[in-house]
């Protein structure tokens, strides 16, 4: 029974129509689309995005796609506008009419850095991937989650509704900060996730109207390649949280930073 | 006396040695300067740094150089590292063994933006100038301001001692977005300065043990070529009490957002 109970915790997730998921090919982000995978009802379309589709780094992702129709790859650069605006069109023609409910910017990077080896090119590479990414990806698929949005018109901001999500961290608080910078000063990664936090906070004042729910997530610290496997959590462990929260988000959660269990991050 | 009181107002700033103010031909950076100059203990030494000392726009600056021996022009392009370090050779070698007492970020761009409308040309310019710009100058001129703390290191944090103001705005604050946004929406600017406030945050934490204050100045919304016309201060107004500030920084304003009041600003 208590197995049993677990694989029903495993199961959680939100109830959409179709999800797209950045940076699908590892992580925390391959995660979350074998969690939707193997939800009971799963949604009817997964985009699972990735730089490199045909990749060595794809190779999981790719059995996946080939196992499951409702997986769907797409080449996706965040940092590239004629990726992201050829990745938004393909996605268009699959969902034959319908909106996109979710959409997830999960793809991100973490290079180390300290207040005295941070380069030009390191802030400036990191704040593309995690900011200028997250900003380019919801431009091209604001229509998708706005039609979404427009065909369930009656119900409360929700995920099954029309989500916007950007992954995160609790790195990005800086009330926070004190807390970790010593053994993790990050600071290219920091910043750019303070950045972040405030574009979801813009997003949220300005989707609200729209009917999209936009809300930040901190995933934890996950043993991933980016994470590290001294980390705290396994991705399965985050990715259960994170199906959770997703499932209950709420308009109480438009325009903040909550963590993989649900709990508010301060800024 | 109501006017001489008025005028010992503007007179108040901090008593440092030297002091550096980056984008100092204009707006808040030229009135810095114009107020460090007036003061009636003045600094030994103000480095006022611009992109172009030779252009038309540093005109005042040039006048004001040549009238007041005190005020050191140097040409310093904040997000080209080798013009930030020349820069602080410059400076070293002006100081003949003494160190920087306070560094002003100063120099910053605001160009309207919004969700829909910023590019990733903009997004990375801003955050160029606004935050790679400032990581960069600290970096250059830390051993002078090192230097400095070291020469006092009987008192407590101060900008007599030595202090890292980076010049931030309320604009940069998650928590008061809300009640700017709809007006004001400058995304690609609102997004680097919430990272400023990051780069603030983790300054603070790593430069403590070398004795040197840093806080992050919300100077207002000021009547200048970025402000423009319609804002609420004039440039002497919010310099005044910035200068009021720099005064009473101490230990607890260490890590924090302050506006020109001195009243403190939530992340």
């Amino acid at each position: 029974m208590q197995t049993r109970g677990r694989k029903e915790v495993n199961m959680a997730g939100p109830n959409v129509y179709s999800v797209l998921v950045t940076g699908s090919n590892r992580g925390i982000g391959l995660e979350l689309v074998k969690h939707f995978v193997r939800k009971p009802n799963p949604p009817d379309v997964i985009f699972a995005t990735c730089r490199d589709p045909a990749g060595a780094q794809a190779e999981e992702l790719k059995k996946m796609a080939s196992k499951h129709s409702k997986v769907i790859m797409l080449q996706l650069e965040a940092t590239d506008p004629a990726s992201v605006e050829a990745a938004a069109k393909k996605a268009e023609a699959h969902l034959k009419g319908s909106g996109l409910n979710l959409l997830i910017n999960n793809a991100g990077v973490m290079p180390q850095s300290t207040l005295a080896s941070a380069t030009p090119d390191d802030m400036m590479s990191v704040y593309n991937t995690n900011v200028v990414g997250p900003l380019l990806v919801t431009q091209a698929f604001l229509p998708l989650l706005k039609k979404a949005a427009q065909g369930s018109s009656h119900k409360p901001l929700s995920c099954s509704k029309a989500a916007l999500i950007n992954m995160s961290t609790i790195l990005g608080s800086m009330e926070k900060t004190p807390e970790t910078y010593s053994w993790f000063p990050v600071v290219s990664y920091r910043c750019s996730k303070a950045a972040l936090n405030m574009l979801t906070k813009c997003q949220s004042l300005e989707y609200k109207q729209d009917g999209i729910l936009c809300t930040a997530i901190h995933p934890g610290w996950v043993k991933t390649d980016l994470g590290g496997s001294e980390a705290d959590l396994t991705v399965d462990e985050s990715v259960n949280g994170i199906m959770k929260v997703l499932c209950n988000l709420s308009e109480k959660h438009h325009g903040i930073l909550l963590n993989w269990e649900g709990k508010t991050v301060p800024w």
